[in-house]
């Protein structure tokens, strides 16, 4: 399915809900709010869907206002997979018509599915799509794509960012989007709890195997009452720090610890994480250890040393 | 003077020594080595002069061996100001023949001089520059030109980057400049040291004015032995905690204290600064205290609890 069929399509559509995935992020969120505003410029009803609206992206919501109307047709937009529409919108699984999305493991049922991998973004898709539409961009439509793009690329700085990506971004600065006020708002600003948190991580810093391996950890405790956009990030803490080969982030949950194992120098996390029945990718993996807190570390701390 | 003029100018040109700024920084080395990498395309002899070599930047010193040769000519890129030159290159004050620059205080004395203060960086000049001279843009000068580019802005993030700086990004991509090495070098590296610093100083954290202030401070000892690249952005922390709408960091110096004022909501950091004889922008500015510790913080929560 092309761009351009996939615009046909919606075309002939009205009335539709657009998803979101759970715990929304910036993606979801700025390409749904910026398609719906774009299907409201040339005259459809329109209304995204979210399980929840976090603080942090309320001036997306606020820019966005859906009439009444009965939803009859379904778009999901950057869910990879119907399980992430969440407890709450369990409802819309097998309805989704049209799936839009940039995940490679997409695994979402649906008619109709325009999946490409090589966007950084499923902003990137949805700045493509508008044009086809027959809608116009405007400054709403650039701070939701602005908003998208940056935050899936850590603004512009994984390594999924593209030329592609950005010279789009530079089309949305062109149309007015705001890139001080969300980079301030994305990237600049850190919750009081945050920084109480990034305090205490580094207090309890754990560095073993001759300083090529560091570990962190947070305890239940410290986490408690902390929403997930303040505790998201903190596995990259250890891997970032210079001369540590692998970064391990030890994480308290109800009944086991939830280890997040990041690489660099093509140490490979996975093979690691195997060992305890966990997995993923060679740079990034992950696994589930149980017992107390002293003795998860231990082993962690004898297998890195084993290792490096 | 044009761009196309000073083109004409160093093609002129032979035996050219390109002088940076002390403390040399991402984007005075990247643009004086993709200078002189084309300068040397087109069989001119040319030589970067820095003060010293940061270890960070050793894969741009990497890239350019300069023949011997004796010097003729004297290009300054990316100074400011001939103080700038520090001691060790004291001797090249009054030598510039040609000034290339985007700091809008630009003083440096020179017959010739080419200071576009809407440029981001240098790097976005040398960029523009490097056809007008008849040589051609290869992977070397491309990582160079990104890392000038991408630091100055702080990977894209700061409100000097323009649609013209994301474009430029972009062509450097395209010519196989090594984004993720870059990145992660200039971004996602901290020393050890760095890590124990931002420790103790979230240890030390003091909030005053019902949230609304921040402080932060270093000591000598808690600074013995780092590098100016190790302490760089520190001022930063305060300010970025949700609701701080100042921060404020005092750095402990031989004598006095250093203290650095950053802002948001248009709070008149500036106006604040006046009271102790210093001074600076309304978001950004910077004093001195004399007395212990103890003392200037206090007289600092006093103010900060008086204007916020």
């Amino acid at each position: 399915m092309t761009l351009n069929e996939v615009a046909k399509l919606i075309i002939k559509l009205n009335n539709i809900e657009i998803l979101t995935h759970n715990y929304p992020d910036g993606d979801c969120l700025g390409s749904a709010f910026a398609l719906a505003l774009a299907l409201k410029q040339i005259g459809k009803n329109a209304r995204v869907i979210t399980t929840d609206k976090p603080k942090n992206f309320g001036y997306i919501f606020d820019k966005y206002e859906s009439a009444e109307f009965e939803a009859e047709h379904f778009i999901s937009v950057d869910v990879a997979d119907e399980k992430l529409f969440g407890e709450v919108n369990k409802s819309y699984e097998g309805k989704i018509e049209l799936c839009i999305d940039h995940h490679k493991s997409n695994r979402v049922n649906a008619p109709y599915k325009y999946v490409e991998e090589n966007a950084a973004a499923a902003g990137e898709i949805i700045f493509e799509l508008i044009p086809l539409l027959g809608a116009k961009y405007d400054k709403d439509i650039a701070d939701c794509l602005y908003t998208a793009i940056s935050t899936d690329t850590g603004c512009f700085r994984y390594t999924n960012t593209t030329p592609r990506t950005m010279r789009i971004a530079a089309e949305l600065m062109d149309l007015g989007c705001d890139t001080a006020f969300i980079n301030k708002e994305m990237f600049e600003t850190k919750t009081k709890a945050r920084v109480e948190l990034e305090k205490q991580i580094l207090e309890n810093l754990i560095y073993c195997a001759d300083g090529k391996c560091a570990i962190i950890y947070t305890t239940r405790e410290m986490t408690a009452g902390l929403g997930d956009d303040e505790t998201e990030g903190i596995a990259s803490i250890p891997r970032q720090i210079e001369g540590v080969l692998m970064g391990i982030t030890v994480r308290e949950k109800e009944n086991d610890y939830k280890i997040s194992v990041r690489t660099n120098s093509g140490i490979d996390a996975c093979a690691f994480c195997n060992r305890f029945g966990g997995g993923g990718h060679v740079a990034a993996s992950g696994c589930t250890l149980k017992g107390d807190l002293k003795s998860v570390i231990e082993t962690l701390k004898n297998a890195a040393e084993e290792v490096l």
